[in-house]
């Protein structure tokens, strides 16, 4: 189908059309231009703009049909009713996908908006061209340096492999400051607004073969046609993690929903029952939704629910086994052999069996390495969490486990909460994560959910 | 009681002595030094150590009685071995309160530790001097610059109405790292240890009076008495705000609590039950436990669980109202008037009832202005949650906020989740917070939850 074969043109063009550029700081289309250009996209930027012959140092041209050469993505910034000439001009031209920001269509309480949205679909469709929005923020492809949205700000993101799919601009932009703080890539974050001919299910068929996108997740608020999703997903489960936030539990919600990109919320709960059976893992809230696609993204998925708990303090150890307890996830026994060299390295007055109050060892980084390694050569231990908070005396307790961790890491999950106050251990930390040896959270307990949510993946994977 | 009144001056010491003092950085007695110097207390240091002559540019004293001037408070750092003889020297000198940071007493396996505990309990409570610990990491009062801990970064934490007294050293440092991350202040932070004979009792009768701290943080693993705790905060309920995180679920918890701090952690349920009975806020995690003192501190009770949701986004505040629905607040229907003003501000498309989307009104700061002052103005609203993301077209949506909230933010609480790339708001909502206009959380459900915390309280409070 043209219009799928046609969404890799899309995400990856060599030339875009801004329609509705400006170089006033009150339009939108002044946002757009910022965004390709200070996000450093390298191809052929086009602004169209009937008033202006220049436009931030670009040549400007009245209309896309103006501009001779090939267009291979336009975005469109210009009041509802101009959009199906727009979309007309577009077609001839041979655009190959549309990002149409403009809202004022099915959202709006005006049955014009609806029949503007069939219309503009009907020359979408017929043109195999694929539309993200309308009514959307944009969208942005870090790995090809591509910010089509009017967020300059999103291109300070890191790259990496979380792909964003989002039925709302505003939870993109929170999910991607919340990942700008949090130093956690993203490959894509796509505001699907409306879905004009792109929707979930679409973007699921299309990014099954996207090799910078790890790990999707998708934030939903309400879905017309639900069950192309679940299908999707039936189709693609296994083949790459997906992970869902729904919003829209309550009538209010629903309300909401309905206004805001033009459908019902419908029944949450079914929705949500039905999204697990497509094997797509579900949470409840936004800073779930990131730490679980982080922890996805860095991973490998646990063999067994039995974990060693490794702490530098007996309290964060004693937080994750109580999360561990709620969340399915073990507190293993550890194989006589491991018992024996952890016991030769600890004196009896710690915690020596699981979890392991590593409290004792902290001035020497030898013995931290040394309980690490045997834990690591127990067969029986699905996944470490690895708790150490700093104290002036224990600043050399990570010492040990650089590059100890770097090759178990690929096999099996490394989690940790290793916290300092800001500047002590953070590079140490950075570094961690960057060797794959581990994957870092703020806490015991936002540590231990990553964990157990890759667990459960791993179940959901096998039926 | 001669301890009780003694507590106050453990606190707010003139006079400290470090009784184990080291400038051997492999010893505690070093850092608990360079805690108390580089933590800027500006009374009298006085180092003991038996061999040393001078400790960082102090004089030194070969025990506490060469020492002739009075001591206030002495921090003990030394084998547990030594404590008996140097708590009868303190119990001569007329100490008025003591940290004891060593271990090795009631949670060791050796009944000999034990032993040493109630020789040492014996002393103190003769003398009748109030003792932090053994087995701990120390305390820090910040108010009086006073870091008797071995922790020296404790220092950097800002200053605040939040008292920790907590059970578990590590877990001190996560909340604290935490609050440091997230420019939190605290009034103290005091790690009870083995809690030989100041518990969680005696800590409540002293922090009633402590006009220092609001707010009282309670980080519980298990207790020889719980009952003390439950009637000392039913003897305080209303007066302050506890709130209390108690970990040690399972079996294994018990065993962890049981090494670490020398008591069994009890059957969790009974606990917390017992403690919410006491009107004691329990959380179960240490996000929640900081997120909810933060609001606790700086916030009014709201009268009613009537919320209004403006938002920026409409997902966010979607997400916002499906947690309300989870924690017992209500999205309040308006006042005619209040709706009437909205619908004047904004136009039909957008969502206006409740939650209300200001997203049409973000080039426009006097229009969300307009629709804050309208929102106060209803009487009907018991708390404002107020979502904005930053988007570069928005970045003034909070010129018409700032001031409005600051004199109704003191009768009702404004809770937000104002969130940018880091550096372009930051500035801005530290500037509202510390007018006392809002509240500001880094998601829109631990917004909510910090507000549901609030009204769970003060229903709490009311019976």
């Amino acid at each position: 189908m043209k219009k799928m074969a046609n969404m890799k043109i899309l995400f990856n063009p060599e030339s875009v059309a801004v329609i509705g550029a400006s170089d006033k700081e009150a339009k939108l289309g002044f946002h757009v231009m910022k965004s390709l250009i200070k996000g450093g996209f390298s191809d052929k930027i086009i602004p169209v703009n009937p008033g202006g012959s220049e436009i931030m140092g670009l040549m400007a041209f009245p209309s896309i049909t103006d501009y001779e050469g090939p267009v291979d993505l336009a975005i469109v910034v210009l009041p509802a009713g101009l959009v199906p000439g727009v979309f007309k001009e577009c077609a001839v031209k041979g655009v190959k996908g549309i990002v149409l920001i403009s809202a004022g269509f099915k959202e709006i309480d005006d049955p014009a908006g609806a029949d503007l949205h069939e219309e503009i679909a009907g020359i979408a469709n017929e043109a195999g061209i694929p539309v993200i929005g309308p009514n959307t923020f944009g969208m942005i492809n870090f790995h090809s340096d591509l910010n089509a949205s009017f967020t300059p700000e999103f291109s300070h993101l890191k790259k990496g492999g979380i792909c964003l799919v989002s039925q709302s601009g505003g939870m993109s932009h929170l999910l991607g400051f919340m990942a700008m703080r949090a130093d956690v890539g993203f490959s894509k974050i796509v505001g699907l607004g409306n879905r004009l001919n792109v929707d979930f299910a679409q973007m699921l068929e299309y990014l099954t073969d996207d090799s910078d996108s790890k790990v999707i997740v998708l934030y939903i608020e309400g879905l017309d046609e639900p069950r192309d999703l679940i299908e999707g997903a039936k189709k693609y489960n296994g083949k790459k993690p997906i992970i869902a936030y729904k919003t829209g539990k309550g009538m209010v919600g629903d309300q909401a929903s309905l206004s805001h990109t033009g459908s019902m919320a419908g029944r949450h709960e079914i929705y949500t029952g039905a999204l697990s059976q497509a094997g797509i893992l579900t949470v409840d809230n936004a800073e779930t939704l990131l730490d679980t696609a982080k922890a996805m993204a860095s991973c490998p998925i646990p063999d067994s629910p039995g974990m060693a708990v490794l702490s530098g303090q007996a309290g964060p150890g004693m937080a994750a086994c109580d999360l561990c307890a709620d969340q399915g996830l073990n507190i293993v026994r550890f194989t006589e052999k491991t018992q024996q060299k952890i016991n030769e390295l600890l004196p009896p007055l710690a915690l020596r069996t699981n979890p392991v109050d590593m409290g004792p060892a902290w001035y020497d980084s030898s013995a931290i390495e040394g309980i690490v390694r045997a834990v690591m050569d127990d067969d029986n231990v699905g996944g470490i969490l690895f708790l150490m908070m700093f104290a002036s005396a224990n600043v050399d307790a990570l010492k040990g486990i650089s590059g100890l961790l770097e090759k178990w890491g690929q096999q099996k999950p490394v989690i940790s909460c290793i916290l300092s106050p800001p500047g002590i251990w953070d590079e140490q930390i950075r570094a961690l994560e960057e060797s794959g040896s581990l994957v870092n959270y703020p806490t015991p307990e936002r540590a231990t959910r990553a964990m157990a949510n890759l667990w459960k993946y791993g179940k959901m994977k096998t039926f």
